[in-house]
């Protein structure tokens, strides 16, 4: 029988573990320090992702691949699917990787690789099923491994998706001390019929923008560069942008986890198709994502002036003297996730958004157009 | 509906693209050749990508994720799977990555990435479904990167996974020019009662070897360490390893697809559960994965000359004066994949994986033991 082991999760040092000479010939073994510390990391993750574990989940003793029972409740599951369609999406987090280093603070930006997939994969019409991560280091170090691992962890449970496996690869050739590199892949499902389309878009649909929490994990290499620029100083705390936080910390925000309330929406109108489309607020900003969402007859229009962006946006254009159009195709400008929904449900869908706790603008609306969006400041 | 337009892939430039600057102030984005270069990978990859899918993959256009529908033949799915459990594993292919880029070859690196995954898939007893990539690079060159992908697109093709999205990011500050770093993630499916499990293994079943294509994917830094260490040439051939390939190509060789071979010798044996567990050979070698198919109350006896080694191992240990024990914990020596099976059946599937173009050996059996696997040398 599958018992309940602890679940695959390799951290082999893969081929990239240092070679070292040891006597007249060489030996592959890094140091004894080293395989130690992979394997402590190696045991605090396994109890990590097990709490990421539901009942679907089968945990396998030496297993080489993560296992997801797909309907674990048969009953459930038929009820909800017959016709399931997987969805999967890979991404990583771009330079954050960079600024995570130079500020020394690792506890976010792995909630930043969950959400810069999860946060894909809900766009289809997907409720999130399980996640992995590749995560590519010069060497192991447990401690802040561990804080990214445990953010990751975090945001799977947030997101209701198993972390069900990952490789951890220590490469000292390709990564300098002290670099790292994280990718992500999920995968989720959804009813065929109910998966997102867009020619169910159409004029007179509203769209519904979700607020980001700062620049999310857009950005980062023209955020680098503000701070070269103006000479500034991750850890100090400037009173026009957060009395409170230091730079490093506003600008290391995590990115917004938006499945749990999205698929929560969806899940409260099953007959009703009142979700047309959706967009998760990436690298090309608004206009350059929410147009992915359209079909070629219809346009949005997009109010700017209908909600506001967080401070951190202001600094950063002030200080890198950067135009208006250039910020708004790099960064998110406040809305991480936008809704086209049907009018007459908007206000009730923005209700259920805002009891969990997101906060929610009427931010534009779909006209007959050429599937473009049109930005516009009202007076 | 959805239609059948490319599918997602992403090419974003994310926070990674180089930012520069331009008048009085900063912008993002990098020189216009770049972009024009990614946009053209990106085409050129969809239809690279298109050629791996088949009636299952659902094609959406500007989707932020992939779709694969689980039962596109309804009838056919559920004669197969009453109870199906997703498989999904993540890996990468190591410092094999260094070479490829020492040697300016990199038409085999992609098939090295799909093996690792694909390959370790397989061992739960799943078929494959789809793969993913990640690729990160200092900046975006269509031409090798098109190499790569086209080797991941060959590698899908040959392991009957679909191809479903990917992420290209470029990061000039994390990777040094002519740097990058791979990852790769696989989901599969098998029916819950067929799974490998540890527990099925019996005193007496017959352990299988399907040979390497040489070293695979793992000791990549022993294998550069000793080219060092003896200063030998990656362009040159030499007479004692393959007179007809350079040093670089046989060091290249990429890992062996042994996924249509394993899940044919399955799907021949529907009722009846002749393969009792397998192991994919990778770092750690035989002795460290064959271990992790057996469970505490057996032993696997090797007999190691039941088989021959490839050049490539003897080449590598003359050259770095490397012990026996250092040689079999880093490299697969020969064996690339083991199945554990019934004696009654032990012949008639290894005709059947010769017949698929395996090389396959007897290599030892099931004793009653421990958990572990003991090494022996006949004679």
């Amino acid at each position: 029988m599958l018992s309940a082991m602890p679940p695959a999760r390799e951290a082999k040092e893969k081929s990239g573990t240092k070679s070292r000479r040891s006597g007249d010939g060489l030996t592959y073994a890094s140091s004894g320090v080293s395989i130690e510390q992979g394997d402590r990391f190696v045991s605090m993750i396994q109890s990590l992702m097990r709490r990421t574990h539901g009942q679907r989940v089968i945990n396998i003793p030496g297993g080489f691949a993560g296992m997801f029972r797909l309907d674990y409740n048969e009953k459930l599951f038929k009820r909800n699917y017959r016709d399931p369609v997987l969805v999967a999406c890979a991404d990583g987090v771009g330079t954050k990787v960079k600024l995570a280093s130079a500020a020394g603070k690792f506890d976010t930006i792995g909630i930043d690789l969950v959400a810069m997939n999860v946060n894909d994969l809900i766009v289809q019409g997907a409720e999130p099923l399980f996640f992995l991560d590749y995560i590519a280091v010069h060497s192991v170090d447990p401690e802040w491994l561990m804080e990214i691992m445990k953010g990751i962890g975090e945001a799977c449970s947030q997101s209701d998706a198993a972390l069900l496996g990952g490789e951890t690869a220590e490469m000292p050739d390709v990564y300098a001390e002290g670099e790292f590199d994280l990718a992500g892949f999920s995968v989720g499902v959804v009813e065929l019929s109910r998966a997102m389309d867009s020619t169910r878009v159409e004029a007179g649909d509203v769209v519904l923008g979700l607020a980001s929490d700062g620049l999310h994990s857009n950005g980062f290499s023209l955020v680098r560069a503000v701070i070269d620029h103006a000479g500034l100083d991750l850890s100090q705390r400037y009173d026009e942008l957060d009395p409170q936080r230091t730079l490093g910390e506003v600008l290391l925000t995590p990115t917004r986890l938006y499945a749990r309330p999205v698929v929560k929406v969806q899940r409260g109108y099953k007959v009703k198709k009142v979700v047309a489309g959706m967009a998760h607020i990436t690298g090309g900003g608004l206009a350059g994502n929410l147009s992915r969402a359209l079909h070629e007859g219809v346009d949005a229009v997009i109010d700017q002036s209908a909600w506001e962006a967080a401070p951190v946006f202001g600094f950063l254009q002030r200080h890198g003297k950067i135009d208006d159009e250039e910020m708004g195709r790099v960064f998110n400008m406040g809305i991480g996730y936008c809704m086209i929904v049907r009018p007459t449900f908007a206000s009730s869908i923005r209700e259920k958004l805002e009891k969990s706790g997101e906060r929610v603008s009427v931010i534009g609306e779909i006209v007959k157009g050429s599937g473009r969006v049109k930005m516009k400041r009202r007076g």
